[in-house]
């Protein structure tokens, strides 16, 4: 299993703060040992940094969490290898064009059998079922909507009903984007959180870190955090049930599973 | 006009002292103030920094240079505007994924009229002139080989007509790698270097810094170093001339435009 972090805010911001708790669970407070990689859109493309190296220990994690880069739309995923070896080639999230924009993407869990899923236009660079399982899905979005969709429905319906397809493998934890929406798919274990004003102070599970998001903050802003497993102990995380699909965009939900409004 | 350094070498090598020298051209010694980016290969796959910031000042520049990462192939680019706004969607080396690698592909010069050129699968994400060429072309090489070759010769062929045709539009000077090789093709400034034992002393153009290859590298070692322009003053770098392609792998040429040898 994996951890996976994704955030979607109204206005650019950095991810400091959940980014610290989560690299402990890299090797300190959690096994994930096996790399971690994270990508922050900016427009339509996104700035991705992949490190094979445990999040904890790692050089690159810290540098990241040092200079933080303001963005509307993060994911991130810290790996404990259980399809692939440990390489560069296997770190998620994995990257690739789709109508001029920048896709990622970043799974936990298991697709024993995925392999089997035809690929067209996209080919895996690494060994893992993760990355088959990207490759095969945007280019079913590919063949669906040769251009970008004029509302997020339609996408998202489809995005739905191929995780289902991946789901009945195993286990198929998702986070995707395409660079305008951040799309969350649970089969075990995902929650989020929406922050906005009146904000309050959070303290995380992982590290000995409080921050008081009314001093970091103004009062629009809006920004929603999706994570494995809650990173914070004083807030109230709201879990994904088996199957849900939640779409984020600009902080908010803007379309989830048998909810179409405000699209 | 912008600068651009390339490395390839037979054995994992980090690129910082030549890096030294290019990120002062980043708006120190140099005019080139609107983003820099490097790409560090590692398998099929490729570790990408982007930073829209000039690289003389950029925080993450100076993360890169202190984080020595070590690859068989390198790209990097540091930018002055001359199509396009300074953004992360404009920053290259711009990287699409064919036959399950990998590609970069860097490029300074100018090539009005280049956004008439047909594109097929790959969309650009930013609106330069370099990258739609870049797309273009990688459409260009799927098409003649939905697989990859055996052999580097018949693609440095196509390459090299490629390139052919973006030169008749203005200046195309290019770096580009299939996580195999090092393609280098020239119109108006590019320049390489190879070094091997017996190693020696080279001296920066454009900061005081002095290294001892003889202390950091072993018999067996060969790395050649691509650039704009030369980056040290003690060294007899080669230029190459208009319409010149060289291929290089692990560090050497193994095919240039009317010499197939070694392939």
């Amino acid at each position: 299993m994996c951890e996976l972090l994704g955030m979607s805010a109204n206005v650019p911001t950095d991810i400091c703060f959940s980014f610290t708790g989560l690299m402990q669970r890299g090797g300190r407070t959690g096994p994930h040992r096996d790399g971690w990689g994270i990508a922050f859109y900016d427009g339509n493309a996104c700035r991705v940094f992949h490190d094979p190296a445990a999040s904890a220990d790692s050089e690159l994690a810290r540098l990241v969490h040092r200079y933080p880069i303001k963005s509307k739309t993060v994911l991130s995923h810290i790996r404990r290898a259980t399809h692939g070896r440990v390489c560069l080639e296997n770190t998620h999230p994995f990257v690739r064009e789709l109508w001029g924009r920048m896709w990622s993407f970043a799974h936990n869990g298991k697709l024993p059998g995925v392999k089997r899923l035809p690929l067209g236009f996209y080919r895996p660079v690494g060994t893992t079922d993760s990355e088959h399982a990207f490759c095969w899905m945007l280019h079913q979005i590919r063949a669906a909507f040769p251009r970008p969709p004029a509302r997020v429905a339609p996408l998202a319906r489809l995005i739905a009903a191929l995780s289902d397809e991946l789901r009945a493998l195993g286990t198929f934890n998702l986070l995707l984007s395409d660079a305008r929406h951040l799309f969350v798919y649970c089969t075990t274990h995902l929650c989020h959180i929406t922050r906005r004003a009146p904000f309050g102070e959070a303290r995380l599970e992982d590290a000995e870190v409080v921050v008081d998001f009314a001093r970091e903050t103004t009062e629009d802003d809006v920004v929603t955090v999706v994570a494995t497993r809650p990173l914070t102990t004083n807030e109230a995380w709201t879990p994904l049930s088996t199957g849900a699909l939640e779409v984020f965009s600009n902080g908010l939900p803007v379309w989830r599973r048998g909810l179409e409004a405000n699209v």
